[in-house]
């Protein structure tokens, strides 16, 4: 037996954090568990059957480029069929060496880890912020500075403070600014124009890349859309994310990354390393799913539904919350997303009340596991996305139940 | 513009390399160029039928399971397949917790690095090895010790010569030796059974870690099967890396990995934040084809054709290549898998002499691509499942022609 296996590892490998998301998954997977826990869209409304009709026509049309390797670079059709749609629906024009599609966006997340972070780098992010992005550049060594949000997103006025207490050297290391401007996860804000706006100004004048992360844009369900920050900046001072896990399905892991040529360059080069290719088989569905406007459809009709859950979501929870009496306790009212954020009277720990919610079989994910910091004890993350509406009412029940029993007398 | 941003990349991406091949493969897709160079399945083989059927069967069975997001493990369900498959075909017997389904093995190798490697470690390689292995560990910092190859694979016996000149701290440093047993990628050579007994010998005396990378073991067409060596060496001692690459498809970019539980923790740590999982949707097809047993169906005939393929690949290289009577030009007459490496009379450089091979419509990998100190000039490796029956006879005769045309008068 080999026991000395455990003094190979590298650093890297000592410092990785365990994604509390993805260990919290496995323990919920109970059926007679509410969980409002994962970023996951409701299975019911899958286009199986779309799906279905798009994988026959391209292993009937071309079986000997989907199921082939393909160019790290992604496939071409997608790519145009990506461009298109992004001058169609964001106005942004991009040509084919400024855009990469990636497993999905960790990946791209990962990728920019590797290519920007060395150990002891820092990046700006929210508190709180996607943990999945925190855990990719925390795996290339990254450290963080933490910029609170409100109800406006993360407040940007606080960035220049931070800086400002910063020498030159040490604003040399921050390599990017990270942030999900729409429906923020986990907080479900926005992140208003005006703000857009002054990150950009920041940015260019301290010499900061934006990672602007949109997983939900399209999600919409309430007021008028903002457009992208990497629409309002002048080229190459953002790198943006999109991921089709939300508004196809997240079991096939595709997403894309625009950019300058030269960033996309080298995340082209790193992932020649990484995994040559996103596979050309779902990437070919995807195209045959954007061709024929099919995708465009689906997406309406998670629109209409995921709204009619966020608005049940907030209803309910009037309900069973006002009654607490507790002004302490808010939420927020997400224009989009998946998401709601909720913030307890500051006495009470979510991480240490996770027990008693399982013993009433619903599940959340505790705010602290979105702090790099470990704040944010007293806030949690609630999914509205995947629990049917009847879920929504008796989970939220058995919640206001669970905090009721936190409240001091 | 944004100009400034050449200096923000991590040391890491400034040292990552372009993979040779990948850039190769984008040069070579005119359809008149005859192509040895890529390790490319016969895309006239992919079983699309079978795919068409098991990708109706898990849509209609559980569209909810495989275009949900799966756990970072893999499908348990194609775990428990691929553990019942490896005990049926190589007597290995593990468990759920020491196998994990990879984005097929190129994000093994990334994720071994992740792991193992720490900048200024060493890893111990073929001379040749497999590139993409390469430009993995060299991502991360690795740097190398060079074995050369035999008719019988790595040379194991200069291994400890290598190792004493190194001393105690350096031999530290070594965090694995990296060998592709059966059917080499790119000499197509086969480790024998005395020389892997003899490799774990020598790992357990120094304690190092073995990575075994054995994407070809299923395609033999000639001799009897060696075990593998995670089956020969004690538990703990071995990584084993697979892919469905060769024996599936390539495009669905379906690997998995056997090591300890240990090993196998870490690993799916860091695959957490690189891509959360892979495809539950791929991994669901594949479990469909594993399950009904039409995979081992599929192989056997991908054996039948390659087996004829190298045949006549061999016929033909003696057809064209020996009347050139140049007793320094030789090649391997492999026993499985997709390669033959050719070695040259020593004046002659594949890398000067590919673009006269363009010229001439073919295409090879130039040998120094797969050194990693760009040794082996005279040298290249040569694909025969890829091209077809009269493909070979044509691209070997122009191959002639070209070596031919080298010849020191």
């Amino acid at each position: 037996m080999y026991n000395s296996i455990g003094d190979k590892f590298s650093k890297r490998a000592n410092e990785i954090r365990r994604s509390p998301i993805r260990e919290l998954l496995k323990l919920i997977t109970k059926p007679e568990i509410i969980s409002f826990a994962g970023g996951i869209p409701d299975p019911t409304l899958f286009p199986a059957y779309l799906i279905e009709e798009a994988t026959k026509t391209i292993l009937r049309e071309e079986p000997e480029k989907v199921l082939q390797y393909g160019p790290t670079e992604g496939d071409i059709r997608l790519k145009m069929e990506l461009i298109k749609r992004q001058q169609r629906r964001n106005n942004i024009k991009i040509n084919e060496d400024e855009i990469l599609i990636t497993t999905a966006s960790q990946q791209a997340l990962d990728l920019m880890g590797k290519i920007f972070i060395d150990s002891g780098d820092t990046v700006i992010v929210g508190l709180p912020s996607y943990l999945g992005g925190l855990g990719a550049f925390h795996s290339y060594g990254a450290e963080f500075i933490g910029i609170p949000l409100d109800e406006d997103g993360m407040r940007v006025d606080l960035i220049e403070e931070k800086l400002k207490k910063l020498k030159k050297e040490q604003i040399k290391k921050i390599k990017f600014i990270y942030v999900i401007p729409d429906f923020q996860n986990p907080a479900g804000v926005t992140l208003s124009l005006e703000r857009r706006k002054k990150l950009i100004k920041i940015a260019k004048k301290h010499d900061l890349l934006i990672l602007e992360d949109t997983p939900y844009r399209e999600l919409r369900y309430w007021n008028k859309s903002i457009p992208p920050i990497f629409l309002l900046a002048p080229r190459g001072r953002v790198v943006t994310l999109f991921t089709f896990s939300k508004v196809f399905c997240p079991g096939m892991r595709l997403g894309y990354v625009l950019g300058s040529e030269n960033v996309i360059d080298r995340l082209v080069v790193a992932k020649q390393s990484t995994d040559l290719c996103t596979p050309p088989f779902t990437q070919g569905i995807l195209c045959e799913m954007l061709k024929g406007g099919a995708l465009d459809e689906h997406i309406k009709k998670l629109v209409s539904v995921y709204r009619e859950k966020r608005e049940y979501m907030l209803n309910v929870l009037n309900k069973y919350m006002l009654p607490l009496n507790l002004p302490d306790l808010n939420w927020t009212r997400p224009d989009g997303g998946l998401f709601l954020w909720m913030t307890l009277p500051a006495y009470m720990d979510t991480e240490l009340m996770f027990p008693r919610a399982l013993e009433k079989k619903i599940a959340y994910v505790k705010g602290c596991a979105f702090h790099y910091d470990n704040s944010g004890k007293n806030t949690m993350r609630l999914n509205f996305s995947y629990p049917t509406m009847d879920s929504i009412d008796e989970g939220i029940r058995r919640l206001s139940q669970v905090i009721a029993g936190e409240i001091r007398k």
